[in-house]
């Protein structure tokens, strides 16, 4: 099949495929759009590749900032394959990535197989799909989903614990709650810290340094009349603005959006395939 | 006041003073023996310090073992400060180090501020403390407690997940749990994934290459005559373990026992002083 001259064909298509075939679909970038809603069920990750010598730094950011960056795999150095998420070749298996040098996009590619080095180390960090798709089992209603946008994001100045090169405000999403729900949006996302857990503030966006719901820094904006109390989870943008910020001569993540979709359940209680 | 003389007398003293009080009469020499019961409600942990060289492979071990090695906090490079679990100085602040060289147990020491190095990277691990507190909160006796005893401790044939030289079996606790309180042992162990978590076995001793339950590998027997269901949690033996496998030229761990005492909540949904 091929399905790169039409991507809506090829999301409809891929939506009702098993994991295996949107990984081989996306390996041999017959796929390079988006990732949400395919593979149901199955844990999608954000990606950051550095040298190793930036790799012990970078996973000490994680463990000291783990709503923010849930280090959900990490590769041997130099090895491409994430063994512990799939039969994943990093290199390939994302629909996109973004190259930078020295803080800046430089590139984007559907596959980084030529510059693969003996030194890097990839990370995989969960992301929000995890707790969103369980908010809405229990029958909270998200509106970025029912309108089909991007949630939301905002800078704060909820300061992240640095470690080496790595450090910066944190970055939240928001999600409307109805109030008698956010107790229990508060109880199901914590059952996900591989997918960053509780929320990280509730209510008063100016705490956090949020000056206007209705201008996010990314994403979509909240509907204007929109109902219910704001509630902010850490968001996965955190790693990638810190990885950035760090201004290291190379690095790579995925293009955002563009995920990589593991075979992990995405309601395991660690994240590893049996 | 001086209390090095009767270790009974001390702990009788310490136990109903502050997390300050005691680590104070730690870093001082003048407490230096096991800490179970010291500053109630506080996250003890494991303690392994190894040079920068093997850090980022024993990081890859916690990440990819996370019930038996629930990482809480790593310092950076050379600084004996744990920063992120309250004012600790990682070189005084355990009653007991058990110091290796080769694999081989070479010193047991109260204060190794004479061994630090500045490419040394200490790492505190969480332990069972946190989970069996909660189950003894919900009603759920626990015979070792009860009887004073030290939990039964097995090697097992489920192997860990390799990073670089650390790897290996994995050692479980096993704990009696009436049958009609398993759920709720699972339900609440599951909650604190930084104390090991939800168990790795349930039932059949044989399954998981346990021979004989009556003769634990370290800890105290059993009852002979116990009831219940033995339930096997991942237990903080095993890092140790991967640890002196890979016979590195040199590492630190705490003594068995003698753990650290954090200024973090034990209950936190993250393990960091706010």
């Amino acid at each position: 099949m091929d399905i790169t001259t039409d991507i809506t064909a090829d999301f409809t298509a891929l939506r009702r495929e098993s994991v295996a075939t949107v990984r081989a679909a996306i390996r041999e970038c017959r796929y390079q759009g988006q990732t949400a809603g395919l593979a149901a069920g199955r844990l999608q990750a954000n990606l950051a590749i550095l040298p190793a010598e930036h790799a012990l730094d970078f996973m000490r950011f994680c463990q000291r900032n783990p709503k923010p960056c849930p280090l959900v795999g990490v590769t041997d150095t130099g090895d491409p394959m994430m063994h512990t998420l799939g039969g994943i070749d990093i290199r390939s298996d994302l629909p996109a990535y973004n190259v930078y040098r020295d803080g800046a996009l430089t590139d984007s590619l559907t596959d980084i197989t030529d510059l693969w080095q003996n030194d890097f180390v990839a990370f995989a960090l969960g992301c929000s799909f995890t707790f969103e798709r369980a908010l809405t089992e229990a029958g909270i209603e998200l509106d970025h989903i029912i309108r089909n946008r991007t949630v939301p994001m905002y800078r704060t100045t909820i300061q992240t614990r640095r470690a080496g090169p790595f450090g910066g405000g944190m970055v939240v999403s928001m999600r409307m709650i109805p109030e008698n729900r956010v107790q229990d949006a508060i109880d199901i996302s914590a059952r996900y810290p591989w997918a960053h857990g509780a929320p990280v503030h509730i209510g008063d966006a100016a705490a956090i340094g949020i000056a206007d719901l209705a201008r996010p820094d990314w994403g979509d904006p909240p509907p204007e009349h929109g109902e219910g109390t704001p509630v902010f989870w850490a968001c996965g943008v955190t790693p990638q603005n810190a990885v950035l910020s760090a201004k290291l001569p190379f690095c790579i993540t995925h293009k955002p959006a563009h995920m990589l979709v593991t075979d992990v359940d995405e309601f395991a209680d660690t994240p590893f395939v049996q």
